[in-house]
């Protein structure tokens, strides 16, 4: 059995692979969080977004969603499946589902800078978009990245406010 | 008991007694989901708020959110509950969990769109947080209209889909 | 603004005047784990269910909620939710909404344990119920206590599992 | 692409490859809902785990479940992610929040009866477990099942109760 440090390094690595920093991710929580938190910094953002990649349901969301990205790329499962994960519909919904489950954690605030997120695809999303045009399958990567991003920032949220430590 | 149709009226007075039109909510839908499906019309659009209108679950997110509107507009609820309904806290929370049971009957995409209406406010969502400046309560109103209308613009997307008629 | 803690105060303050002690609902917690958890004790579910009563997001589900069971009570709302409100239609749903508030801040596990109590209504839950028949409205009461112990009984879950401290 | 039938049966040619029958679904079904609706027939069970499956959302959940479980079992993924499906930890998370994007379709109040059978393991689901010890990998397949059940019973309370049709 992994310890806990060493499912979060592993999830680290899988990003990394994937071509996504901590720092692409804190920019995206940082551009939604500092309006409202001037206070805020660059630093509190990669500390927010390293904290919710230590939670387990979150690492277990993301190596499944990388599993399945990596999969289609592979052309690994059967028709159906396999066109549905490789055109991206936006009705598949499975992938909003697996984020989903990495907003939650942080309380339903989060849903608002996720749905904003996968809309508008600031920053490193777009170039996950970008990277689809050539080959590459990010139909789960990119809505993983939206909600680490938007659970991050619903975290700084969280704290700032009357210094509740969303802990426990 | 009431029937089915006496709550679909009932739903569509207590949002007219709140200053909301169908129309204004279709405007909504129609501007989310006409980029997408350029055929569709606004008599599509105001035909899903009305299909989505008369589910059993979404009329009782609504009942419920605007009494709680009015219930904090004169005061009834005791503190600290009545401060939490009157400021509108972006971590209060409970308004978006209503609001996400009425984007969830169509499926896990309409939570992108959600997003995006309570993040950017246009139209109608708009003008109910300019009433707010004017002592209105609108903490559970204005999600409730972004919901219906995500999930109206939903429903257009799941119909326009080859067919699916999203049914039973 | 209330401190934290005097929201947690006030949130056990509201409980108790609906009849519900810290030890009931930890009673739960303790059925439900410790099967899984042996050297847990009630003092471990005392502590999971207090450390879940302090998460901000769970104490306005639960002011919320018995806000509106006490205002059926005093048949404040207009009709036709207040017969809603006042029958605990299976199908009313928001009731469940307010509770799944609650148990998705553990992860998607706390979903069993919620369903169970809700169906099985042992200890505590199903005096809830019981009141119900003398006048009593726990529409919401009774969803909300099986949502806090099925989070507190999955927060010691998490937490036994390779020390994770479900916590930041 | 293939027409909404295609994937109807594809969905039906997959489960029944994993060694689920329709009949094993509605028999779940017909045990949690006929106490409610004596004048259920195991017929009008079959009829609605039919329509369930008809659903695009859910065939994209079970479509995904199944290829995770047999892309387990085959030994595709790498660790960390390997391990934790072949294992079915009870917090990994991934196969409820699959569960739970069935479930939400028909309304919150198929939680209640998703959670009893993930809980209880009554018929097929049982079956499932026993499976899980000769080497089959059923991590997503038990949960997937029980959703599908819960979702048509949901559908029957929805459709007894004044003539709603839960539709459009």
């Amino acid at each position: 059995m992994k310890s806990r440090d060493d499912l979060y390094k592993a999830t680290c690595e899988w990003l990394k692979e994937r071509g996504i920093k901590i720092k692409d991710i804190a920019e995206l929580s940082y551009n939604l969080q500092h309006p409202y938190v001037p206070k805020m910094t660059m630093e509190d953002a990669i500390e927010s977004v390293n904290s919710v990649l230590k939670k387990r349901e979150v690492q277990n969301a993301i190596l499944t969603g990388i599993f399945l990205d990596k999969a289609a790329e592979n052309k690994i499962p059967d028709e159906p499946l396999l066109t549905r994960l490789l055109t991206d519909d936006p009705l598949f919904g499975i992938d909003e589902i697996l984020a989903l489950s990495i907003v939650n954690i942080y309380g339903s605030i989060g849903l608002t800078n996720f749905g904003y997120l996968d809309k508008e695809k600031p920053g490193i999303i777009n170039e996950l978009n970008k990277n689809k045009k050539q080959g590459k399958v990010n139909t789960f990567l990119d809505d993983l990245i939206a909600a680490i991003a938007a659970a991050a920032a619903s975290r700084i949220a969280h704290q700032t406010k009357d210094d509740e430590i969303f802990d426990n």
